[in-house]
């Protein structure tokens, strides 16, 4: 399993996701699933990945090496789309050219063309922009009503989001939230795990404030668990008792 | 979509489920899910379905109408079974029996069997125990070290069970986390709805100390969840922001 968050703010956008890769239970294995493409003053793009690694690689490479567009005869990578919006379209193009080459044997042996990616990011002249690509190549795009997007084991790390995103937080603390929804799945599922990756990219910064990956033990990130488990405990604690006696019914 | 919650605390069982079923998002009705049976001083079983209501409701019937005991000759009911083992391996037989009568229908039809049940209580003379049954008949037993079982859409509420349910709990706190577990994923999942029934069984009492429908706009369930709410949305701001400034990856 794996699980990206991508939560976009009016200040900027935070892209999370973790490393965890499994084939079975007793195959587990560590992959960077986040990319970020940067050219400091022309664009930085976020890419978070979730699905069979396999495809999911296969696409990185695709976009990173260039598809040839028949209309044009160029070759079209992420480094030279003009909008977020053709850099969606290419990441779909991608995610069809993989399923054209791969996805028959696939089904051959019965797996499921299972992929999905998140791309965030801003380019010269455009606005920051948040997608979800599904594994069909078409794109849903997160708004301010909706400011955030989910791939992979979503559920666990819902309902923080759910109830505490919103479109006007301050950068840094969309990141905290998306931590906290992290930390949640980690807990649930053994699928999803640490180190943990994140960007972060104000707007119209064309570059990334942040790139860090955290790893397990790290003081800060150990102490917002410690922190968060505490105020649930509390938070519940100071509730008081359900007032149902017996009989009521 | 259903969710239902059974917690197994020292002091006794609670039993809590939503009443919202759907056949498609436009077509939902309110039934109830939870069943007790009780007899004062004998014994209290209750029993929460999700799956197919279909095959939920067979199985209730079944349960207590009888299901004829090839080897005895009698006729087993949830009400004259002896002990709450055998009681869950009734259940398991009410659900193997209509799998035999609407199982190849519904493979026909690329309709899957499904269906889950809790079953928790006590009878006289033996232990207050919980199970989950699956759509195959077989079951396993909540214990002190996982004293909480799901079933439905149990994914948005495990994170606050996984932290804080405990086996010496407090039998009403158990329903509080019962209740905020139910609350998360009715926020998350319209599938899951109000109103909520719950029952509590403290041990040794051989009948429910409460047995209550929680309807929308009840004032203790809507307290509770605009303390949790607050609860969070204070957890979340007093978790100092993350340190990670520019480029530090």
């Amino acid at each position: 399993m794996t699980y990206c968050v991508g939560i976009l703010v009016r200040d900027g956008l935070v892209m999370i996701a973790d490393t965890r890769t499994n084939a079975g239970l007793d195959n587990i294995a560590t992959f960077r699933k986040l990319n970020v493409f940067e050219k400091p003053g022309d664009r930085v793009l976020t890419l978070a990945t979730a699905g069979n690694l396999a495809i999911s690689q296969s696409v990185v490479s695709l976009v990173t090496e260039g598809i040839e567009n028949p209309e044009t005869g160029e070759t079209d990578t992420i480094w030279n789309q003009p909008s977020m919006f053709r850099s969606a379209q290419l990441v779909g193009r991608a995610i069809r050219e993989v399923y054209r080459l791969d996805g028959p044997m696939l089904e051959k042996k019965n797996l499921t063309f299972d992929v999905s990616m998140l791309l965030g990011g801003q380019i010269k002249g455009g606005r920051l922009r948040l997608f979800m690509v599904y594994a069909a190549g078409n794109f849903i795009e997160a708004t301010a009503d909706t400011p955030y997007l989910q791939i992979g084991e979503h559920k666990y790390g819902k309902p923080i989001l759910d109830r505490a995103v919103k479109y006007d937080y301050d950068l840094h603390d969309a990141l905290k939230l998306g931590l906290i929804s992290m930390d949640s799945t980690m807990r649930s599922n053994l699928g999803v795990g640490m180190p943990i990756d994140f960007a972060v990219v104000r707007r119209d910064g064309l570059g990334a404030e942040a790139s860090h990956r955290i790893e397990a033990g790290e003081p800060y990130f150990h102490d917002l668990r410690e922190r968060w488990s505490a105020a649930l405990r509390k938070a519940h604690q100071d509730i008081p008792r359900p007032p149902y006696g017996p009989r009521e019914s």
